[in-house]
């Protein structure tokens, strides 16, 4: 039975890297749907997604990539099309976010298994009222509980096999052993145009510098608040007449599909760390 | 004959203004055919802008606008349709913006009068080529000659009669005691979506920084660098794929446009300061 | 204590009418608080929403308002601030854009009051969980059944008082004697850019002619399918690489928001029918 | 000397057609800068776009691609990367567009040859002054005269070696057998989104229609007006204040940039045609 799989390729860029690829592809029965690469010539790294589709497996692929990884010093995976990537989603207060991640989930939109919602408030705070059977984790949190509560987070992060952690306006500052615990799997969404009004009340800063748009910006988490590498980013006009709470209902909107794009594009693959930057492959 | 009138007026909130200013331009035959207004809930300020028509003069409407102003701390001005605003252009090297503001006063879309371009490089390094009969001014400028050459700026506003200054990708920076001479009637456009990357090379910044989208920012020109009320801003999505030289490219396009509309807006009376923002009743 | 008001006027352009109507709003202790106006050069028709505040009841306002309409043959309508327009939602099986009424309605974000929910399809066939405690309609419809099922929606309509009905997807195509009776008080959100791509499977159609762009439009009904008054649109760029099944995942979010505005627009009175077109004070 | 190359292929998709063209570059010492490809699987029609840099000429790849289109029945050019493609312009009075291709071709950014620019009007109809050197040619027409200007174009293309024909904002409809010989290689800018407002005025139509949004198509000409395959679309926001006159102000901006883009991707061998549609390989 035809499969779809995905692979990810990224190495130091030379000559051959693509024939050799696509030749294991094609050597074990694969046909190329999609491939798109980037060669980064400030850094001289390439990267390369392919989706290709294969009658039964793919025979002697994992050899051939092995062998090629060799070659070509690659950072390689590949994934079947099916798998869906586990997902633990951190809320606060504002769960906008997180209802929009519910509703595509359920739609089949995107492709992945909430395996929890941990928030720092009880589940009646949340105006989102159907999490289905996904568990919740009240996880309540103050200066002098916060390593315990981190130390809980991690904890679940580990017990559920998350390999994706969203903080859905999750509005806790991770501390450095956090964030680096989650780095490389770890989105964020902030309620700015990044670099733009970084910390709290971005739409207070930005209703305070007179800014004419608005904007959200979904990032994978680092040490440094609002300075990890960013995924995307949208951005709406605003005028004088828009007080700040007209900027927070205006910014629900875009934060909930910034997020929803990242996070789509995560999980299927399409995003590359590259540095302090990203590489994403839009669809 | 009938003839068009733009009243403009700021003051104090408090009840009573509307029916004041249009009871006046009533009385004075006028018929109402545009009016804007903002009331600012937090500074307590009233902002209007009017447009009118009048068959002949507005009969007696100076004198009870002026009493208006006494009994409601009124600024206003009273502006003929006709009038153009006589503009002084500064300019560098890069200059599609120039070119872009020539083409739409040509075309007759940017009700202004050009009363002279100035530029820090000899007329040869501009590849815009038809200024037509603007006097041209090469005002060269180094770390010693600044000084004097800002005196022969503030002249050259003086003899012109120019009432806006437009920097137009000019890449000086201006001394404070030159941007205190020009407050309020000095527009920018950086090349950036402000308060993201100030100063210089903000595509470099940016490309850095990895955003995935770029701006302009049109501004009126503070001590400040870049820090000035925010008149309009444009954005465009970039992507990994995009150089630097791809985001001067494509930052062009924004900077003429943002820069040609925040203009548009202030030579026809659609712009007011409000503190450290503007008003804007765009069209 | 201080109450808020809005007033609709709609009537022929003449000089007058705004100092008249601020005057009244002055006379009954009122102070505006937003004005917003338009001169429809076209047709000589002139649009005012006024919003304003009053210590108590607005005194003598209606009896002055009435006076003035009749001076200038006024249309006018005076709307207590907290009053919630009463909507009936009808929807089939594609609930996206009900679960973001719902969502934005539950948050207080659209100050409405929805009196019921009506559906084809029975509760189980939408993915949206939580209609709470609103009263759902199961109205099934074959061709037969159509003139019952309709006269269903009407009773439905006059025993709950709706004042707006919105077709949230709703893909049956309404009567003329359906259309007629809702008249003015009926948004539908119709899946493309109007006035491209009328009727059915408006995404197929894009993606067979090769648009760059998609759109979704929300209109008031009319007797004629998808012609009716355009409120609001907005697009989104798509390429080649999208099939139908992307242009629909993508077109979810745009309909949902631009259908969320132009209701968010129509139940603070925000929207005039202008024949063929509407006047839209958005925020 | 290190070169850059663009090759294009298109053919049926089976497996393999990767590998083979990634390899014959590799042979031949090339390295890829850039890839796309596409997989129409509608049509069951691949699509590929590579960049490469060789020292020196990319040794028997001619040969190895002219056995691998014999293999999969491949269309396919390759070009040097400093090969400018010769272009004529076509307008009529409104000069905008005319004047943006010409400040984009003078600045580097637009590698083409402008062979000539054809008028319907005399030269001195147009607001852009600076034609530089370019070869102008008035050709008016009538309705008479229509079959014999249209002979002149022919001639026009064929003796200047124009490879594409932009109509940038050229008011006359081709004919049939104008639009046949033109086919493939030429450009026109419809100010409107399409399908919406074919033919003429239709920022007009777009008034009437009372949309909430205009915009600009660049499309290639075929036989049926305004119906030819779409290569880009942009759309920007408009309101019940806009009357005509500002639809087309907004409008020239749209047009300038959206046929810009188009003739940029055109000439950089990022555009297919695909029956009636395009892949485009943007940047």
């Amino acid at each position: 039975m035809t499969k779809t799989y995905t692979l990810v390729v990224s190495c130091p860029d030379r000559p051959g890297i693509v024939r050799g690829v696509s030749g294991a592809i094609f050597d074990a029965g694969g046909n190329i749907l999609d491939s798109r690469q980037f060669d980064d010539r400030e850094t001289g790294r390439f990267f390369q997604r392919v989706v290709f589709e294969c009658p039964g497996a793919p025979a002697g692929l994992t050899e051939a990539m092995e062998r090629l990884a060799g070659e070509f010093a690659m950072d390689w995976k590949l994934i079947p099309g099916e798998r869906k990537t586990r997902v633990l989603i951190l809320v606060s207060k504002f769960d906008h976010c997180l209802g929009y991640l519910l509703y595509k989930t359920r739609m089949g939109e995107l492709p992945m298994d909430i395996v929890g919602i941990a928030c720092n408030h009880p589940r009646e705070a949340l105006a989102v009222s159907d999490i289905g059977g996904i568990p919740f984790h009240h996880l309540p949190i103050t200066k002098d509980t916060k390593p315990a509560q981190e130390a809980r987070i991690k904890a679940l992060v580990d017990e559920t096999g998350a390999e994706l952690v969203i903080l859905a306006r999750y509005m806790q500052i991770l501390s450095d052993d956090l964030a680096s615990f989650l780095s490389g799997r770890c989105i964020n969404i902030h309620h700015s145009f990044l670099p733009s009004f970084k910390g709290a009340k971005p739409y207070h800063q930005a209703h305070a510098r007179g800014v004419k748009m608005i904007g959200a910006t979904a990032h994978y988490v680092t040490a440094d608040l609002d300075e990890g590498p960013i995924i995307h980013q949208a951005t709406e006009a605003v005028s004088h007449e828009d007080r700040p709470d007209d900027l927070v209902r205006k910014g629900r909107e875009i934060e909930s599909r910034v997020l929803g794009r990242a996070v789509g594009w995560h999980i299927t693959h399409r995003v590359f760390l590259n540095g302090a930057k990203t590489i994403v492959f839009a669809n």
